[in-house]
């Protein structure tokens, strides 16, 4: 006999037990059905890609945490986001796409990242993505937070803000300042802000060599506050001559303006010049949206608007707007923080006790109700009342019905409501009306 | 400017255009909500495993195909089946669980084989299994078949046959012949017998050394035909002295006479003495599928009962049975013979198209049609009427709403039809009625 091995799940990887992976199917497939309402097409690309096709842009960082391994005379890595295979799937079908070319995916990325809690190097992400063939118009600047809104009502939020802002003002600032050289280094101490706190943020600006008057400026900036109209006009009373900047305003004012047409309400969206997601890779709008009562879970939902998604495939042009949401670490910090709970959510509605030892009738029984759309089990083994009935109980199954030989003889069914414990007798036929009430 | 770099997927990964996906994701939906119907909980392992619990039981081709790879110091698999996982956690976590515990999962798998047409590294299974304690009724076994035949019938088919068999059958039987060293090989020919013909299967079973008679007895057996009590009487009459022989006809009389219950009519199940499935694994009921009108394609759902799911990781005895469908494979072969077809499916129901340049109206009437539950996206890019409909058109969205200055001033909104092409004036809320209808 061989030794037994150990049956154990990788640290960083999620697996969750049934009414856990009930409730994050229920959280995968909302996500779905609002993507899909907003007449997004699903996309499903591979795993694995070839690694020159894959790491075409990355570097440093990115390329440490990469699963890269050879099979064969192949060099080939796990996708670590849904962004580079979406480049990809572009540029390969190109010819195939009508542009703009509106796509969801949800599905599993790769990332060796230092395990720790929380952290997770198998997850899953919802991304959408609008790619415009030369231009895409802002309006769809516009929509994507009304689908953050439509997405996190349907998961079963309420108080949540979604932050907007846009990186040419960012960057229009930082020329107009001559500051462009140290721009990556102040956006990186600027997203900070909510964790480190104002002053350090100061500090931190200050120890890169920028004066005080200029630090002034960022800090001024960074400080406006108001509503969309007031934020807008500070904005422009700031008086910076700086053609980024105020093309960064206008695009700024007539993406909020129109958010409110998508019906978000005011209190569920606000501009927050702070936030600048990223380095690099945005180049106009960019989103972050924050539960209010959590925020210290960070960013749920993000993203931005980019000039060209496939540079490095082809040379169309092709800008898009997009977000993504983060489902494994989301649904860990919900059910960590006990803002969600899986409780014993059951697919069963039904499950069959047998009190004869001949399983006809209820097989009968159960068919029925499977062909009148109701989840349903029979429960098969030989067992006491009692186990079975607490078996049912541990699923969180809602209903039991008992076939013994009363209710053969007289045609009907013993119905428990096993979650206020009222059992009655009743035809199959109203049974059937009860469960599916 | 870095050079571009080609944007290609990996031969043997199944990648498809946006049509093609939502004809795909219908498929999955259907079998998943066919595996709930009948009360199946969900799972969603990861697909990295390490090695030494991946590969505890593998070895020989399996072993070869594997996806194995170091990340740091981990030795590390990709899944090659849902199977071994499942056999993982449910020793991993056994203390959690309720037994029976019925699962379902759908997920891609990997297998590094030789690339050739049809064939794919990358692969969806659709795995069903009920995992007893100890024991596990045969009623379990005869439930199977009717999941087959409702997954089968959503999926939109009604001409096919699930054949059954039982293991014990044809162990009990070579046993009796003195054949037990043989039997592997004999059943690996048998395995063949649609592919190479009755006299090929005899005549490479008597180049095995196996004496006349008894190819004649094993040539009677396999030749048995008829409906089920038929079958089990003739089998009855070879009037073959062994144990497991006589067990396996009693276990796959009782499965056989209860699949009629569970609703499946007799044209779609019979038994069938010469599947084997496999060579070591199962050790009772064994079932495959096929579609009559496409017999070529093989099995398209297989599965069956097994003594011991998790016995390289756990003393415990956990019988099972289950099925799977290789639902990327199965995808291909459909598709490529044209039994099924994507045509012009469409995620969104309606597009908006706007005739004046301020898309206040058209953002309203989009956002009532996804309050009303329509898939509905707007057309934001400055093109002409024409192109605007030809997108609608190539992505077979089925109707058109076109707001203009009249239609803005009188309140209603254009509706085409793109199908049948006609265009008529009503108000947003017939127009919600007849898209829904």
């Amino acid at each position: 006999m061989k030794e037994k091995v150990l049956p154990k799940t990788l640290p960083g990887f999620m697996e969750l037990l049934p009414n856990e992976q009930i409730l994050f199917n229920e959280m995968k497939e909302k996500i779905q059905k609002s993507y899909e309402r907003f007449g997004f097409l699903p996309l499903d690309t591979p795993i694995i890609e070839s690694s020159d096709v894959l790491l075409a842009k990355a570097g440093g960082e990115t390329e440490k945490q990469i699963y890269r391994f050879n099979k064969g005379e192949s060099d080939l890595s796990l996708r670590f986001d849904l962004t580079v295979p979406l480049a990809k799937y572009v540029a390969e079908y190109y010819s195939n796409l009508t542009f703009p070319f509106r796509r969801y995916q949800i599905g599993k990325v790769y990332r060796g990242e230092k395990a720790q809690r929380g952290r997770y190097r198998e997850f899953y992400q919802c991304d959408i993505d609008i790619i415009g063939e030369d231009e895409l118009s802002l309006i769809n600047d516009a929509e994507m937070p009304s689908i953050i809104y439509n997405t996190f009502r349907e998961l079963g939020f309420d108080d949540f803000t979604i932050s907007i802002n846009n990186r040419k003002i960012l960057n229009g600032l930082f020329a107009a300042l001559g500051l462009n050289d140290k721009s990556v280094d102040i956006l990186r101490i600027i997203d900070k802000i909510d964790k480190i706190g104002k002053e350090n943020v100061v500090k931190e600006i200050k120890d890169l060599g920028v004066e005080q008057n200029k630090v002034d400026t960022i800090m001024n900036f960074i400080s406006i506050t108001g509503n969309v109209e007031e934020t807008i006009n500070s904005l422009r009373n700031l008086n910076i001559d700086n053609e980024l900047f105020n093309l960064g305003i206008n695009e700024l004012e007539t993406v909020a303006s129109n958010i409110k047409l998508f019906g978000v309400p005011t209190e569920n969206y606000k501009i927050d010049l702070t936030i600048a997601r990223g380095l690099d890779y945005y180049t106009g709008t960019v989103y972050e949206t924050f539960l209010n009562q959590y925020r210290q879970l960070g960013s749920v939902c993000s993203g931005g608007r980019y000039d060209n998604l496939s540079s490095y495939y082809t040379d169309k042009k092709m800008p898009g707007v997009g977000v993504s949401i983060g489902l494994t670490r989301l649904f860990f910090q919900l059910t960590d923080n006990k803002i969600i709970e899986a409780g014993n959510r059951s697919i069963s509605k039904v499950m069959i006790v047998s009190m004869v030892d001949d399983f006809n009738k209820s097989i009968e029984v159960a068919t029925k109700l499977r062909e009148n759309g109701i989840n349903t089990q029979i429960f098969t083994d030989k067992a006491k009342i009692k186990k079975q009935f607490n078996y049912a109980n541990k699923l969180g199954i809602p209903y039991v019905i008992v076939i013994g030989e009363d209710e053969i003889n007289n045609n009907v069914v013993s119905l428990k409501n096993m979650i206020d414990g009222e059992q009655k007798t009743v035809t199959l036929e109203d049974a059937i009306k009860i469960i599916k009430a």
